[in-house]
């Protein structure tokens, strides 16, 4: 597939610097020869100049005109209402009629998550869909889901969670058989919540094909002692946010030591090549980019705030999830996890 | 009261490293002139060498013997039915016969946490206690709690957790009006789970006399955006070990950087002086101890892997607490809870 050109669907009037951030994000890919192109979901108007100028993006671009966006601060019920024909919608639309693989928008996320579940439908056999991260951690990277599409999920959920995301870690990390760790905390006697107690139970069922581990807590997400971390959204988007806040607080500690006095100035100077890996590596923008699991076809959120080189990760991002085979593999999944727990299929047809 | 001596009763038979670790960390404290005395319980035969060998140690203390202790894996309802005449029973005991101000152990967490209840009770107003933990942030530190006494908490316990980190933040902060934020997530249809909406709407009650500032969302914590974050057990205790993970993470990649080259390792060397400051930053024993909120008496708890120095960090938050006017400010809060709540009082009584 990836001799293929990848159509990627683009909303180039989502995120608070948009369109600009969205356009120069895509003539950043354009430069780097990636076999894509691109429907450019939005304003002609504001986006037709910047093609002019730059005909490298133009070449691979198709710009698909409409007046109507999605205001960043709009509630989802509000969007949906509004939402036929602005530039999200549209974006979405294209890979339900499958002239894109893959949508990408830094549009407000509660709309996108909405809109993309009323425009693509759910994956049969999945309840709810989860928006997945990738996480940086002392062997690599997890993935950590959900992060914030849901605030609760019962144990079903949880293990729907759990195929999706092994699905996701083969997809772009490349794992052959990741392993799976539920979010849990460690004190003896409180074994969790139930949802999570119940959701471990179905995991270590063998037939499932899953290499379940079992509980891991907070720490283990940055120790990388799972591949994929499974959580419910209200925990995992507040574990995914604490963990931005504390490495943002560290590296501000750094900057303060590294600046505290003339020999530690000069010192840092020395130093200044591993420092400037050690930025990039803490770069937010070098892992931008959420994706949605669950739908029937691949939506990637980009941060409201991304710049165009965070933007252009998360294109890049889809540019690997669009490439994968990760679709055929959750569906196996999911047939599997319902053959060996036949109740949860006559819910899902019910 | 900071004139009077404060009498501290200690676990020495908990943690992983007891009863050295305590007996070291406890002698940091006898040397740096604190007006203290300490109950001692464990056994006197591996205690009392160590005490003729540390003289200024020795006196400040009175040897409490036991020779049974909990073990650091014991189940909490194992721990409290063979816990009664334990280190950590004994400990607490002294706290209840108002022989010692507070108690501080490093033994199991939940076995401290049943144990406390059971022998200390809980103050009238209050359902459950919160472990409550201090949290570095870029304006200083911030309380947050409950980070796992418990696994859920209703509207009412999580408006009593407000309670009782505003009283905490006034006692080892010293803020006078600190500032409460309500941990959760950012989504704007997705206004958090329930017992979080409805404690929003008791906290939002201007007789209760609370600086209440809202919602606060993970990176907020480490922002310093109120002076106390509450939330869940569940939540709170996932939230503080990433961030842990987050902080080793993070310190990893500063150590790669600047050890990846010759030149770099000069830096670092130039940068000693700012760099040694950066890593007593981010010690963890500097920042050792929880306390549990909401008992007839304080009882802190240490990490059962602290070291001499991250004991002596407990010891010292608990020469703080015991010396502050904590339990009267938490009394007068609560009863302002319930005259402006009736119903509350109603449930507490029944």
């Amino acid at each position: 597939m990836a001799s293929e050109t990848l159509v990627i669907s683009i909303d180039a009037m989502g995120g608070d610097h948009a369109p600009d951030s969205v356009l120069e994000g895509l003539s950043l890919i354009a430069k780097q020869g990636f076999s894509v192109r691109f429907l450019v979901h939005g304003d002609e108007a504001l986006i037709a100049p910047y093609m002019d100028a730059h005909p490298k993006l133009k070449e691979i671009s198709e710009v698909c005109h409409t007046d109507k966006h999605v205001a960043m601060d709009a509630k989802p019920s509000q969007a949906l209402r509004a939402g036929k024909g602005t530039s999200m919608w549209n974006a979405l639309q294209s890979v339900k009629s499958k002239d894109a693989a893959v949508a990408v928008s830094a549009g407000n996320t509660g709309a996108l998550m909405a809109m993309s579940k009323l425009v693509l439908r759910m994956v049969p056999g999945v309840h709810r869909p989860a928006l997945a991260a990738s996480w940086p951690t002392q062997k690599g990277a997890a993935i950590v889901l959900d992060v914030g599409a849901n605030i609760e999920a019962d144990a079903e959920q949880l293990v729907e969670f759990a195929i999706m995301g092994a699905a996701y870690s083969r997809a772009i990390h490349g794992k052959d058989n990741p392993s799976i760790g539920l979010l849990n905390i460690g004190s003896e006697d409180l074994k969790g919540i139930d949802s999570v107690r119940g959701a471990a139970d179905m995991l270590k069922d063998n037939e499932m094909g899953l290499n379940y581990i079992g509980f891991v807590e907070g720490n283990d997400i940055s120790l990388g002692t799972s591949d994929v971390v499974v959580t419910d959204g209200y925990t995992g988007n507040i574990a995914l946010k604490t963990a931005e806040g504390t490495a943002k607080l560290v590296s501000g500690f750094v900057k303060e030591a590294l600046t505290s006095s003339l020999l530690s100035k000069l010192g840092a100077l020395l130093a200044s090549s591993g420092l400037k890996a050690l930025k990039n590596r803490l770069d937010p923008r070098s892992v931008n980019g959420g994706v949605f699991l669950g739908l029937n076809g691949i939506v990637l959120k980009s941060h409201g705030s991304a710049d165009a080189e965070g933007f252009a990760t998360t294109v890049r991002l889809a540019y690997s999830v669009g490439n994968s085979t990760f679709h055929q593999d959750v569906e196996a999944s999911l047939s599997r996890f319902q053959a060996s727990n036949p109740e949860v299929q006559e819910k899902v047809d019910s």
